[in-house]
This record gives C-alpha cells, sequence and structure tokens, in this order.
C-alpha cells in the first residue's frame, strides 16, 4: 500500500496539530502513513509555498494527502484549504461555536498558545526543570520540602523522565529517589522520605520489561540479571505496601500516561498548562 | 467576570484535548477561564460521574461550560454529549470526513496515540533524555559523534531544557554546550566543537532576559550583573557568526518555539512523533 502523506500546518510549532491529527490517524490500523509538519506558516507567501508542497503529492500519484491545519488568521486558512488536500481545520471546526457561546470575537492573534504571552509560565518550567535534575536520582540536593511529588522505585523503573516531564509539561516540582540495596533488603525507608509520606509515589513494572530496559545500559552482569531484577521488584513493592505508598506499573504506560496518573491520584495541581 | 469552567475530557492522559483546547480559548482574551482535566474516563461509570461534574457548574449558577472531549468510543462519546455543557469532540467532527476518504473504519480503541502500542518509541525517548542527561553543560561525556544537534550559548539561555525537550517530545539526540570564559575572551571553539559544526545550534537572548533568569539563581555578583551579561551575549554571538553557526534568539520564545525552530532549522529528524 502506497503511504500517505500526512501534514501538520501551523503557524506556530505545529504541536497542536501533530497531537490532534496523531490521536486521529492512529484510528486507522490498516493505513501506512508519511507525516511532516510545516511549522511557523505565518505569511501568504508561506501559506502558498505549503499548498505547493501539498499539491505536489497529488502530482506524484500518491494519495489525497491528509491536512491537519491550526492556523489562526482566516486569510491563511483560505489560501491553504484551495489545496488538494483532504483539509481538516480545528479552528474551521471550533472557532464558530465557541464564539456564539461566548459572546466575543476570536482575535486571531496567533501564538497566544505556546507563546511567551506568559513569561511566568516560562520560568516556572525552567525552574521545575531544575528543581527536577537537583533533585534527580536521590541527589545532589534532598529539597524535598519544596517538592509536589517525590517518585520512588528502583533503578530505571521510570523516574528521570517521568520528573522531567512533569516539569517541562507541567511546572510541577518532581524529586527521585531510587531505592537503595540496603533499603531493599532491610525494608525500610529512610527518615527523609517518611517525614514527606505524603508525597510519596512510587513506580514499579514488568521485570522483562524492566531487564530489557537495563540490558540497554550494562548488557551484562547481576544488574540486568533476571533474578536480581525480579528480587528488587518484589522487594520495592512490599515498601511500598508497608508503607502505604501508592505506586502504578509502569509496563503499558507512556511517560504521558505516567504523568497523568500520578497527577490524577495525587491530587497535585498543574502549575503552568500547556 | 465569573470564571467560566473548561474541561478536558479524555479516556487517555487528556494531554489531545488540552492541546487542542488551549490553543482555541487563549484566543477569546476577554474571558476568564478556570481549566480542568478529567483524564482516563474510560468506562460509562466514569462518564456519568463526568456529567455530574460538568452540570454542577450549573446548578452553581457558574456560566455554562465548555467541554473538550477526545473520547474515542461511540458509547462514552454520547454519554458526555448529554451534558449541559457546551460540547467540543474532535471525534465527531473529524471522524467522520477521515473515514469516507480513507475507507477504512476507525477501530474506536482508544489510547493508541499515546500508549505503548509502541514500546520502540517509548525506548527511543528514554535512551535520548538519557543521552541529553549524560550529555548536558558540557559534561560527563562528549559523545558528539551520536548527537544529532548541540546547542551552544551562555549559561542560562535555554540550553538544557531545549535539549531535554526535545529528547522527550521528539526522541532527538541533543547534546548541549556552555561557552566558557576563556573561550568568550579568545573566540575560538574548541576542536571537539569545530568537528561537529554541521550539528552546531547556538541560542542567544537578550540581556534584561537573562540578567532576571540568572538572579533566580544568584541574585549577587558578577555572574547577574548586566555589564557581564551583555559582555558574554555580545561574545557569543561574535563566535556563532565567525563559525557560521546559525541560531535562534529565544527571548520572546517558549520551549516549544524553540524545539521547533531548530528542528525546522537544522532539517534534524523527529525520531517518534508526539
Amino acid at each position: 500500500m502506497a503511504e500517505r502523506a500526512v501534514f501538520f500546518i501551523s503557524d506556530q510549532t505545529g504541536v497542536t496539530a501533530e497531537t490532534l491529527g496523531h490521536s486521529l490517524i492512529t484510528q486507522y490500523a490498516g493505513q501506512e502513513f508519511r507525516q511532516m509538519t510545516l511549522p511557523f506558516i505565518d505569511t501568504e507567501d508561506k501559506a502558498r509555498e505549503a499548498v505547493e508542497t501539498i499539491d505536489a503529492e497529488c502530482d506524484h500519484g500518491g494519495p489525497r494527502p491528509i491536512v491537519f491545519s491550526t492556523l489562526v488568521q482566516p486569510n491563511l486558512r483560505a489560501i491553504v484549504r484551495e489545496s488538494r488536500g483532504l483539509h481538516l481545520d480545528i479552528f474551521d471546526e471550533f472557532l464558530e461555536p465557541l464564539t456564539s457561546e461566548l459572546g466575543e470575537e476570536p482575535t486571531y492573534v496567533s501564538g497566544r498558545a505556546h507563546g511567551m504571552s506568559d513569561i511566568d509560565a516560562y520560568m516556572k518550567r525552567i525552574e521545575a526543570t531544575n528543581f527536577a535534575l537537583a533533585n534527580d536520582d536521590g541527589g545532589i540536593s534532598r529539597n524535598y520540602d519544596e517538592a509536589d511529588v517525590i517518585l520512588v522505585g528502583v533503578s530505571r523503573s521510570g523516574k528521570t523522565p517521568t520528573c522531567l516531564y512533569l516539569a517541562l509539561q507541567y511546572g510541577v516540582y518532581a524529586a527521585n529517589y531510587p531505592l537503595t540495596d540496603e533499603e531493599l533488603e532491610n525494608g525500610n525507608l529512610p527518615d527523609f522520605l517518611t517525614k514527606q509520606k505524603q508525597k510519596l509515589y512510587g513506580l514499579t513494572i514488568a521485570p522483562e520489561r524492566l531487564r530489557e530496559i537495563r540490558k540497554e545500559r550494562r548488557p551484562m552482569g547481576r544488574y540486568s540479571s533476571a533474578q536480581q531484577v525480579r528480587y528488587e521488584l518484589r522487594e520495592a513493592e512490599k515498601i511500598f505496601r508497608r508503607y502505604g505508598v501508592p505506586y502504578v506499573n509502569t509496563t503499558s504506560f507512556s511517560i504521558e500516561e505516567i504523568s497523568s496518573r500520578i497527577l490524577d491520584s495525587t491530587g497535585v495541581e498543574r502549575r503552568v498548562r500547556p
């Protein structure tokens, strides 16, 4: 089957069009798609170039391209709508009911969604990222008083990427602490964690998955042996249950899903919104 | 003016509904919104609870809530559509034209967009994040041969969060290198960077913004003085121009925008798609 071209067109980064389009095209299991983002289409010339790029796909005899557009300005939307692709436009569909409900005209100013209109949000995300880095892997600092949440788990259970995602996406202050050999053996959490018990959240994962992930780092030795991985996960889960720490099994979840579940389950508030 | 409730409803994380809804509501400058995400609405019971939550806003006399929904399953969509909020649903709007164009029925299986259907994508994002951490701030490793892009700039110009975002969002291998006092003084890049010249990308920023950001870290002293900040930025930009390194001024950009511009300008391919 010929791959069908999918374009994400935006006057900004294209993240909204990508997210929207991706959630729709993944609904069709029998298709092959080739995805391309055309960001920063913010002049009529660039809009016309985008139309040429889309139409070139038709000229080459490929299947009709799909175009997901989040262009804000009506003149640019009008140009891109002239392409021969299937044009799916969130502003075309949703702006009218919203305008009528809110009783206010849209500003048609682009870039308010991911722009720096909110310098404060930028600073919060940067500070949350710095916090996650400084409080990664139990170390350098242990500013757990300032943390919104402290992720606990064995090595490579997904703590670091989840903390960074929570920081970058939501400005949430997330620290993480890897359980030590000693803690796994005696089943006790250190005092500096039990003092913050209401902030603790555990990550666990299926042993086979953890082995795969650890082997990427160190293919041989105890660290990625079946026995060691099973032992660590079993003891970690015992600790979670003993201390009443809520935890999630991340085996079949993406970083987005793990993060959303943590926010949903802990009630930690997003400090910024994407 | 009374704040209007905005709900993002999803059977998954809610990221798509949040992104879509945010780009729309920011078009209305005169409104105050209170945003709430209702993720993991994946049973009829949970859908009915969501309707109660939405309708409670109406009962309390607030303005009619806005509901952005990305529910995949038709039975859940039907329940949520019964709420008294203004219901904006991407599947309602876009599934029909797509189905007709593609000649295939949607699977109606939720979670394919951000799910672990693609373990490979998860691994790539984790590995890219580990790469960014190991190659952050010029240190621990300098695996620049493996890098897709190497960000160069003065301290706090936005290198680290941008590298992490590129890794988490797109699986791109991004290293970063902070220009040293010596390099700023003599205007030379070290050999291990000039050997990778085609991968270098510079970040610069307005002096006043950099001062604000640095003051958060160290309020006093040379590091955040107006003179020092201006000097460093001037010399960094001279280096970029001298070596023909493309660069972007990040002052008025969000992390998403900086990242998109780097991908757009360098042609570096996304290894995964969000």
